[in-house]
């Protein structure tokens, strides 16, 4: 599980730092990748990367200014255009992103090869399978700003295999069984729990994404424990009442979720072109560190590891 | 008057060619440029030139084809947001892309600092004023593609001081007459035809700029006599099968429309993907050059420089 950033700017694209957009690759849990945000140009940051378009599985969309749809157009017919899936894409987002993709597909002639579904955002369990569950919250941004929760659900323990060869039995679909956790009846008529033949269950890992956003509350409730969380910092510590007066965040604010969240480690995006410099980075950073010291300032094309857990 | 390529592929962004959009600088002519098409990050593309997004006057649009307009949104959006000019803009172009241009700033909530026209395109005069005339004309593409003829009016030859100087009048409004061409009454009640006292006129320019296309007459007719003629070449010589299923032109196509309306130069764009090496691309320039010599392949960021005609 790797998050690749694929654009890390403000309102406008600069030479550093695109607009919008988050890559969370799950190609080892699901051979997928689930984007969040998608500003224009997000495919031409993709040919600059290893990602491959027909791995998206999932668009997220925090909120509907252009700086975080207008590459979506793009991005879905280029999907099509280049083939090798038929997988359904679904596009998760507040109320407009399906009018806004139509329209442009329509109107462009553009005809897909696979088929696209749209989710309206509400708070609440977005998504879930047995593998992952996605929880969005409205956050405070003048417009609908949504932040997502993307929890993976605890991995089962490992087949303690030493101890199974204990018992008189074969391997077979009895393994299954056991490995999934269910009591089981052996050919002698007694009953083992397969519970008792895994290790440890490996606790699943938990990444906030949110949109843009004032300080609030809810960033708390989204980010509690997580293992990840990325948020916006469009201006500089002592900048509180601008943020305020254009619904962002200063990069002391959102350390300050970091630190009551109890997160793991913080990235911070969404970076105004004011800050150009490295020393203007550094500056941020450090205001950052001061609340919360596990925080760094998101690039364009970093990709950050998130650790599976221990147990 | 220059023309700059902003993007020269076919379809998609590629890393060598962004999807199309041409600029059309008329900075010495009228203070403003006029772009043909925007492809999606023909913004990102104009960070790393000199063109200010408050010069862009007018947008032509060819076709409705995504890799020609999904840069719209975006580049009127950041024109606003770079302020300094509150100047309305014009796009024409075919019928679909005001609501394109408008569903996407209605649902991102963009308000623009600037008014912002739409004007559908036709067949015949699309705009003229006291410098320049605009002919478009439907060309083959399966979906409404127009050509542009751009004709700049021929400029009144340079007023003749010395032999202005003869006459017994003083400089003031009265040469401003004389420079018009008017006719204009002396002190003495003599007359004086002020075209007797201008140089020879200069003849105005023209630049075709043609959107994807079939080989046609309909790009002769717009073509005739151009000082630049910038056509498709999506596909090599040879593959005029393909290129007619496609709805598209070969080099040597495009080569043929220029010899045939005799114009002074021609520029290929709209290079398909598939040829990518330096070789590739002087093997379609030769293809283009065996039927009309002074033929090229645009590149990414070219700028071409249109000189005034002698007389």
């Amino acid at each position: 599980m790797k998050v690749m950033f694929l654009g890390t700017g403000a309102g406008m694209p600069a030479k550093a730092r695109n607009v919008t957009s988050i890559a969370l690759q799950l190609l080892e849990e699901r051979q997928t990748i689930w984007l969040f945000d998608c500003g224009e140009a997000t495919q031409h940051q993709i040919l600059h990367t290893s990602i491959k378009p027909r791995k998206i599985e999932k668009i997220f969309i925090t909120h509907l200014h252009g700086d975080h749809i207008y590459g979506l157009p793009g991005l879905i017919s280029s999907r099509s255009f280049l083939g090798g899936s038929n997988d359904t894409v679904t596009v998760y987002g507040p109320k407009g992103v399906e009018e806004f993709v139509q329209t442009s597909l329509l109107i462009s002639k553009s005809h897909l090869t696979y088929n696209i579904q749209f989710v309206e955002c509400t708070d609440g369990v977005l998504f879930e399978d047995e593998q992952f569950k996605v929880i969005a919250k409205k956050l405070d941004h003048g417009i609908d700003s949504y932040g997502y929760r993307v929890v993976e659900k605890d991995l089962p323990g490992a087949l303690l295999i030493e101890k199974l060869k204990e018992l008189p039995i074969r391997p077979g679909p009895i393994y299954q069984k056991i490995k999934n956790g269910e009591q089981v009846m052996l050919d002698d008529g007694t009953y083992i729990n397969g519970q008792d033949f895994l290790g440890p269950s490996q606790k699943g890992r938990i990444i906030t994404i949110l949109g843009d956003t004032r300080y609030t509350t809810s960033s708390v409730e989204l980010a509690k424990n997580a293992d990840l969380l990325i948020h916006e910092a469009t201006f500089a510590a002592g900048d509180e009442s601008l943020a305020s007066d254009y619904y962002h965040s200063t990069t002391k604010q959102a350390a300050t979720i970091a630190k009551l969240a109890d997160v793991k480690k913080l990235l911070l995006t969404h970076i105004s072109s004011r800050y150009q410099t490295e020393d203007e980075i550094k500056q941020l950073e450090r205001e950052a560190k001061s609340v919360f010291f596990n925080s760094e300032i998101a690039a364009d094309f970093i990709e950050v590891d998130i650790p599976k857990n221990r147990h």
